[in-house]
């Protein structure tokens, strides 16, 4: 393994083989890394975390000539608080908090300028853009796609395979960014599609493989494509 | 590489750099050993097989504080047999069993308490969740998601990114968690997505994005949203 | 780091620790690699690229005696032209050209007999099988999975999590494979379902969640399963 002299560890810290931890990660006691782990510049993590094998911690954003969205250079660190799972082959990046006792599984990645709160769980191969806030007791099942400029609120459940966009005009130009913004105790059925700036009322429930193109007032229930409410 | 001492290797066995090999793990004959692999406690692996780079084999299941199913201690090892061929960037966990001449693609990952069945072909990027059966000569393509509980007959097909689950309720803590049943020759269009406890028929053929919610008779063909059949 | 005596380094290079490169690699100046990344015997990169940790560069296939479609033995190098930036947990494969200033996102895989024309974004987890054209400025989002014998044009948009395939009989052997051809400035709506063989035409826009079963002519907006032309 390779840590930089400046690595503040807690106690009862384990590292596996081949690890890198840069300049000035701070790590909590009880934190295990497996091997092959990767933890970026700055980066702080709190007491009792787990971080499976091939693990990417605090990655900065990318970009090239022609994308729209420029990378901020002050995003802040990585901040994992206590008692948090991390699977194996994820990368998370700066900029991203993550609260206390949240399961993150294996290869997902999810972007800078997003908070996860307590307790909630990230399914395996999920995907989550910028600018986004996920509430507490949340559950975003496997492969799961949330766009930027999204909001779920507290226990929110969003079955395996789900979609959303948050561009009406698909790269026009034209408009606002707007991802869903999907309120506490909403169910949304797996592999189903959410249009840009449509809203999830509190309680509705989406069906398996619904194509929401419109608002879904609380407590409707709403399938189909498009998805219609239920009568 | 590291490579625990008590770990047992075959013939002509190539490992490559920076792998780990942990205690008690048994490689056979002529096996390959990608770089950055890890191999955990006590994974047993046959004659013949070819393990890609930054595999992770035997991992062993997570959860927090707010999972309903929660791993079991005694899943046995991750086992498997002759002359698979493993991808890059896999994630295999404890208690799954590969048979024979296998293929596993790129970022697949596969949970515990799993048995896929000889000459079955795992397209990348696929995710395949516990306690689930897939028969022999099988093809899962890229990106399909297989819920937990399901069961796949022999010479089934699946096309890329289908979708399943096995929670009616979602989450509610109502009722019992079943996957779809597909029996032997059913073919799956690409992008379909599979409610929960549903039985597609033999030879049954589901078309491309149909969103299956009611049981598919033998030799039927049904698709639409919600899928119909052909008349 | 292990890196073979023949590889030809530019001036400035910066290698990443447990990167390992193998025979006959050439790198242009300022090339960064980053930590664990592994790059296949012949790989040639131009000037300014950018390698996440955690990625492979220049896969051969694989397969198992299931498969219909053999690996050829002569796919040549994998080619990466100048300003390209790679994220992190990254396969490409042999016989892959990438054109100069492309994006590819995190999580991707790319498979051999490809081409990626300039400025062309390729988001997180994307999938793209072989024998497929992808050109100029493009954007593939997240999620995406292109089918193999798949054309797109210049200036495309292909929203998060379309799929798309290209064997009209699913593994019958019948008929010829094909993947859709995707004319220039088409925009194709999140989680839309293309099948085998249809052209979107200049200027279409497919809605999100459409599955696409015909040709769709220049210029129609085209939504609903199966997809219809707005009227």
């Amino acid at each position: 393994m390779t840590i930089h002299s400046s690595v503040i560890l807690g106690t009862d810290v384990e590292v596996g083989e081949y690890a890198v931890i840069e300049m000035g990660v701070r790590l909590g006691d009880r934190v295990r890394v497996g091997s092959h782990v990767v933890i970026k510049e700055g980066t702080v993590i709190g007491n009792d975390v787990e971080i499976g094998d091939h693990v990417i911690l605090g990655k900065r954003p990318g970009s090239n000539k022609k994308m729209a969205r420029k990378p901020s250079n002050d995003l802040g660190p990585l901040t994992i608080d206590s008692e948090v799972t991390i699977g194996s082959h994820v990368t998370l990046y700066t900029g991203l908090s993550v609260a206390e006792g949240v399961f993150i599984g294996d290869h997902v990645s999810i972007r800078e300028q997003v908070f996860i709160d307590k307790l909630t769980i990230i399914g395996r191969h999920a995907m989550i853009e910028p600018n986004t806030r996920i509430g507490k007791g949340v559950t975003i099942q496997t492969g799961c796609y949330v766009t930027a400029d999204t909001t779920v609120e507290d226990s929110v459940f969003i079955g395996p395979c789900c979609s959303m966009s948050n561009d009406k005009y698909m790269a026009s130009g034209k408009g606002t960014h707007t991802g869903p913004y999907i309120k506490q105790n909403a169910k949304i059925g797996n592999h189903a599609t959410l249009l840009p700036a449509i809203t999830i009322g509190e309680n509705a429930i989406i069906g398996a493989g619904a194509v929401v193109t419109k608002d879904v007032p609380d407590g409707v229930i709403s399938y189909g494509n498009p998805s219609k409410a239920k009568t």
